[in-house]
C-alpha cells in the first residue's frame, strides 16, 4: 500500500518539504545499496537533520505502522538498507557534524551521517589514529558502520569498528531516544546495549550519534609484497608470521585472478604468473617495525616466494598497496555484474577455504577473483557474472550455497564483514542454529514489536 | 517457600546425591560472595559437572518456578552471586576443563570453572597472552570473568574480559543449549549475542564453555614507580603521558592512605610523606619499552615526582608491583569491614574525582583509602569501616551515593569492573535513564519471562 497523502503531509511538517523526497527519479536513486542485483522503489525518502526529527518520524512511523529503512550512503554490500515496498527511506547523511576530538581523553563524537574518511581525518590532525578502514570509507558513514559493524583491512591487529565504539545515540522503533556508554574504558553498569545495536543492521534502533574511542598514531610503518607460484605457500607465510609473534596491522591475499585484472587495470608492476600475492604491513615503533619487516621477508622467502619487494619510501608503500585497495574495482571492470562475498574462516582453514573456491569456479563454470584479509580469515570471493544471464545466475547461487557451507563447516562464518542483509538471509538459519534464531527474534520483538524498522532483513 | 522434596530429589537425580547440598554448614558457605556486609542463605547448593545437567537443573527450575543463582568461586564484588532466599545455588566451578590451546588461531578454550590464572598460565605456556588480570585471577572463574565482564590492571592498553571473548555456551532460562561464536576474528553474521551474555551477571543465562581470543606474549616489560607530594602532580604525569601518545599497559595510583597500610604490610620501602604513588609498567618491543619507560620516568620528573625508581630486573618489578597488587590486602586489615567501590571517571576528571573522595571522607568521618587504574579512570574508593556500627554504615551509604553521583555527574559510571549486582542496583536507574532501564528489562524478560535466573539483581 502507497504511502498515504496524510503521513506524507505529516513527514514534511516534520523535517520541512524540501527534504520528503516523493519524485520517481529520486526513489529510483535510494532504490540499492552498493550491492549486486537488488533494487526496489521505497515509498519515499527522508532526509533528517537533527535527533528530534529521527524521533518524529519514528514516532509517526510507529503509529501508522509504517515501515522505516534507515540508511547513509548506501555502501552496504548485502543489501542491508535496500528499500522494502512502500517504505520510508530514512537517509541520516545530512547530520554530518563532527562534534568533538577530545585529546585527553582519546575520543571522538560525531553525528552518524560524517563519513569514516572524515573520521581517519580528524583522528590523525589531533595525532591519533582510528584504525576501521572498510573498503567504501570514502564516502561509508559512521552511522552505517556501526550499524554494520564494519571491518576492513586492520582487523587482525586493531579490531573492527565494534572495538572502537565507546557510546551511542540511538532513536528507539517507537521514537524515544536512548543514550549509551561514556568516555571510560570500563564500564560495567547495565547490559551492554551499546554492543546489541552494534551490527543490528537498522533493526533495533536509528544510530544518530557514536563516540569513538581513538588511539596514538603508530610512530612508523613498512609495507611489503611477497608472490608466490602457489597459494599454499602463501597461507604457510601467514602461519609463520603468526607463530614468530608477529601481529601485522594488515596481512591481505590477492589471487591470480585479482592480480591480473589488477594489473591490467592500474599497471602497478606485479608479476602475472603467480598464484598468490601478499601484502604485508606492519606498524608501531620503529625498531620493532624494521625487525618485524624483516623477518616476514624472510619468512616469505623461507616459504619459497618467487619475489619479495620491501616499499624503501611511502610513495613506494602507496603504490604496493594500491594493488590492494584497487582490486574490487579492478574486477568490477572485467564484467557487467561483480558479486563481492566475505565467507570468512579461522585463519588455519584459509589454504582449505582459497582452494575450495576454485574448485566451485571450476565446477559451475564461473569468473571467481579471490582476495581478501588473510591476516583475519576474511576471504573476498568475487564473482565477474552477468545478472542478465539467467542460467549463469543459478550456477552462481549454487556455488555460492557450497562455499558458505564449506565455511561453516570449516569452523567459519558466513559473513565476516558485510552483514546479513538480504544475501546472506537464507543461509543465517544454517549458520546460527535454533536457539540463536530465536533468542534474535525475541530480541527484535522485544524492542520492536510491530516490526517496522528495516523489515525483512536478517531473519525477519 | 523452601525448596520441595520433590525438586530436591529431582536434583539430586540430575547431578548425583552427592552435588546437592543442604546441610546448614554448606549453605552458609555459599551464602555470600567476595562482597562485605552481604549474606543470604540459599535453599540448596547444586555442583553441575556438564553442560547437559545444567540445561536439565535449569529445565527443572524453569517447571517449578524455581529460583537459580549461578557462581563459581564466589569472589564477585557487587554482590552478583549472592543467593536469593530458598534459591538453588547453582556451582560451576567443577566445570574446570581446559579443552583446547589453538596456536594457530591464538585461541583457548574452556569450561567456565576453569580460574582465570589457569587460562594465563595455559597461554603463557603456549608463548601467548591473556591479558585480563582481575584482583581475584587466583581463584575467579571464567564464567564469572565473563559474566561480570571482570576488568584489571591492564584495561588502559588492553582492554577487559570482552575484549578476549570470541565465542560462549551459554544455557538458556529454559535449559536450551546455546552456541554462539566462532574462531574467525571477524564475524557479522547476527546481533552479537556474545556481547550480550558478557556482562549480563547471570540474568539471562548460565555461561558453561568460553572460547578466548590471545595475543602473542609481548617481548619485554618495564616496570617503575614515582612517588608525588601532590596528587594533581600524579593526575597531570598520566595526562602528558597519554599526550606523549605512551599507552602503557599498567597505570596504577595508589593515595597517601594506601601507601601506608602497604607500607605497612609489607615493606616495600616506600616513602611515605607523598600524597600519590604511580606504578607504571610498559610491554611491547624491547627498543620501545625502553624509550617509553625513559620518557614517562622523564615526565613524572617534570611533573615534581619526588622519587622515580626503574625496576632493574624481573625482581625488582615484582617487588615495586606487589605495592599494587597487594593495596586491598593491606587495606582490608586494618578495619573489620572493607567495602571496595570502583567509581570510574573519563582519565580527564581523575584528579576532580580523586579530591571528591577525600572530601567525601573528611565530610563523613570517614576512612577511605583510594587506589586504582589511573589509565582508565577506573578507581576503587576503599571504604575501612565496621559493619556493626550502624552510624558510620549510615555515613558510609551517604558518602557512597554522593561518589556515584559526582562519578556521573563527571561523565563516569557508577562501576568500572564489578558489577551492578545487589551493591550498585540502587544507583542504576539515576546513571542509565530511563529508556536504557526500559531496555534491559525488555530483554531480560524476552529471554527470562519468568524471572528465574539471578532475581534481584541489576534492575530486577
Amino acid at each position: 500500500m502507497p504511502l498515504s497523502s496524510s503521513i506524507l503531509s505529516e513527514l514534511r511538517r516534520i523535517v520541512g518539504p524540501g527534504d520528503v523526497l516523493t519524485e520517481k527519479e529520486d526513489l529510483i536513486a535510494y532504490s540499492f545499496d552498493g550491492t549486486a542485483a537488488l533494487r526496489q522503489m521505497p515509498g519515499c525518502v527522508v532526509l533528517a537533520a537533527t535527533t528530534a526529527q529521527v524521533s518524529s518520524v519514528l514516532r509517526l512511523a510507529q503509529e501508522t505502522g509504517t515501515a522505516v529503512v534507515p540508511r547513509g550512503s548506501g555502501t552496504g554490500l548485502s543489501g542491508g538498507s535496500l528499500p522494502s515496498p512502500d517504505c520510508i527511506v530514512f537517509c541520516l547523511a545530512k547530520m554530518d557534524k563532527l562534534l568533538e576530538v577530545d585529546r585527553a581523553n582519546l575520543t571522538l563524537l560525531a553525528e552518524a551521517g560524517v563519513t569514516t574518511a572524515e573520521v581517519a581525518e580528524a583522528a590523525g590532525a589531533a595525532g591519533l589514529f582510528y584504525p576501521p578502514d572498510p573498503g567504501s570509507m570514502k564516502s561509508s558513514t559512521l552511522g552505517g558502520n556501526v550499524a554494520e559493524n564494519s571491518g576492513g583491512l586492520r582487523g587482525l591487529k586493531y579490531g573492527v569498528t565494534r572495538n572502537y565504539v565507546l557510546g551511542l545515540e540511538v532513536v528507539l522503533p517507537d521514537g524515544e531516544v536512548l543514550w549509551t556508554g561514556n568516555k571510560c574504558v570500563k564500564d560495567v553498569a547495565g547490559y551492554s546495549l551499546r554492543d546489541l545495536f552494534i551490527g543490528s543492521e537498522g533493526t533495533l534502533g536509528v544510530i544518530t550519534k557514536v563516540l569513538l574511542k581513538l588511539i596514538p598514531k603508530p610512530a612508523a610503518k613498512r609495507t611489503l609484497i611477497a608472490t608466490f607460484a602457489r597459494m599454499d605457500q602463501a597461507a604457510q607465510t601467514v602461519s609463520d608470521i603468526i607463530a614468530a609473534r608477529i601481529i601485522p596491522c594488515t596481512l591481505e591475499f590477492l589471487d591470480r585472478t585479482t592480480i591480473r585484472c589488477v594489473e591490467d587495470f592500474a599497471r602497478v608492476g606485479l608479476p602475472l604468473d603467480c598464484e598468490a600475492l601478499l601484502l604485508m604491513e606492519t606498524d608501531g615503533h620503529p625498531a620493532a617495525v624494521e625487525e618485524e619487516a624483516a623477518r616476514m621477508a624472510e619468512l616469505a622467502r623461507a616459504n619459497g616466494a618467487a619475489q619479495v619487494l620491501v616499499a624503501r619510501d611511502e610513495a613506494e608503500a602507496d603504490r604496493l598497496a594500491s594493488a590492494r585497495r584497487g582490486a574490487f574495482s579492478a574486477l568490477a571492470r572485467v564484467a557487467p555484474t561483480t558479486i563481492l562475498e566475505d565467507a570468512t574462516v579461522p585463519r588455519s582453514q584459509l589454504a582449505n577455504m582459497v582452494r575450495f573456491i576454485a574448485g566451485a569456479a571450476a565446477k559451475y563454470r564461473l569468473r571467481i577473483g579471490t582476495f581478501g584479509h588473510f591476516g583475519d580469515g576474511n576471504l573476498h570471493p568475487t564473482f565477474l557474472t552477468n545478472e542478465l544471464d539467467a542460467d549463469e545466475m543459478r550456477r552462481v547461487e549454487q556455488a555460492f550455497k557450497e562455499i558458505f557451507d564449506e565455511a561453516v563447516r570449516l569452523g567459519g562464518t558466513i559473513t565476516g564483514e558485510h552483514g546479513v542483509g538480504v544475501s546472506k538471509k537464507a543461509f543465517l538459519p544454517q549458520f546460527a542454529g535454533g536457539a540463536q534464531m530465536r533468542v534474535m527474534r525475541e530480541l527484535r520483538r522485544a524492542l520492536d514489536p510491530k516490526g517496522i524498522l528495516n523489515p525483512g532483513k536478517m531473519f525477519d
